[in-house]
């Protein structure tokens, strides 16, 4: 299926209810808008959250990086936002997405939180880099 | 209804499989267990963590108050832990919950995230304290 990115309209005072933290980052969850399904956290700055609403594609800051990436721009694992919601104190984003390809999580899983506690799957990949995108 | 706590099975291993940020704290997504809806972000240390798997309710650490606490413990609002994943690189916790009462914002909506980008809402509560519980 082929997805159009669609820009998500806000204002100035909007942006002004987001609180970023001491490293001027928010987190943002990303979720499914097909299914509900958490597929993954990530962190934005100011710049990554307006790029984000401006180009209706998912944009975070990459701490491990250190740079602006968009999410699934390497992968192909493309996110194509919905809805950007922010949460009552402003210091919490959640984007509505589209999830293109096998899903959003580096190691190949739909989701990065494809294990829970008690359920042994604690071997795989929490090794490896962090590498999403 | 009245809802039972179930304490969630987990090992060492996977305890340490959790990486905690320079503050040490990491951020805790609750999701509903019934539909899926993103209810609140909040931020747990070790101790949090523990808690939360040994008493299946959800226990944060505030960093406003500086303090634990056990989501609804004053307001009712209660949260029954129904599975606690983690994340590809260990640095983001799920929780999936049974939601007592309203729901888990202390606005008095079910979830935090209740305002969009876009949408015309942005008045409300975000100026007023980040008082969860």
């Amino acid at each position: 299926m082929e997805r159009v990115a669609s820009p998500v309209d806000f204002t100035e005072e909007e942006l002004s209810l987001v609180r970023f933290g001491a490293d001027g980052l928010v987190p943002a969850i990303v979720q499914d808008a097909g299914d509900g399904t958490v597929l993954m956290l990530g962190y934005m700055d100011g710049e990554a959250l307006r790029r984000t609403l401006q180009t209706g594609r998912s944009w975070f800051w990459s701490r491990s990086r250190g740079e602006y990436w968009c999410k699934g721009e390497t992968s192909g694992d493309r996110q194509w936002v919905r809805a950007v919601r922010y949460d009552c104190d402003g210091d919490a984003i959640l984007l509505v997405v589209d999830q293109d390809g096998n899903g959003a999580c580096h190691t190949g899983a739909r989701s990065c939180f494809y294990r829970s506690f008690g359920s042994g799957d604690s071997s795989g990949s929490a090794g490896s880099p962090v590498a999403h995108g």
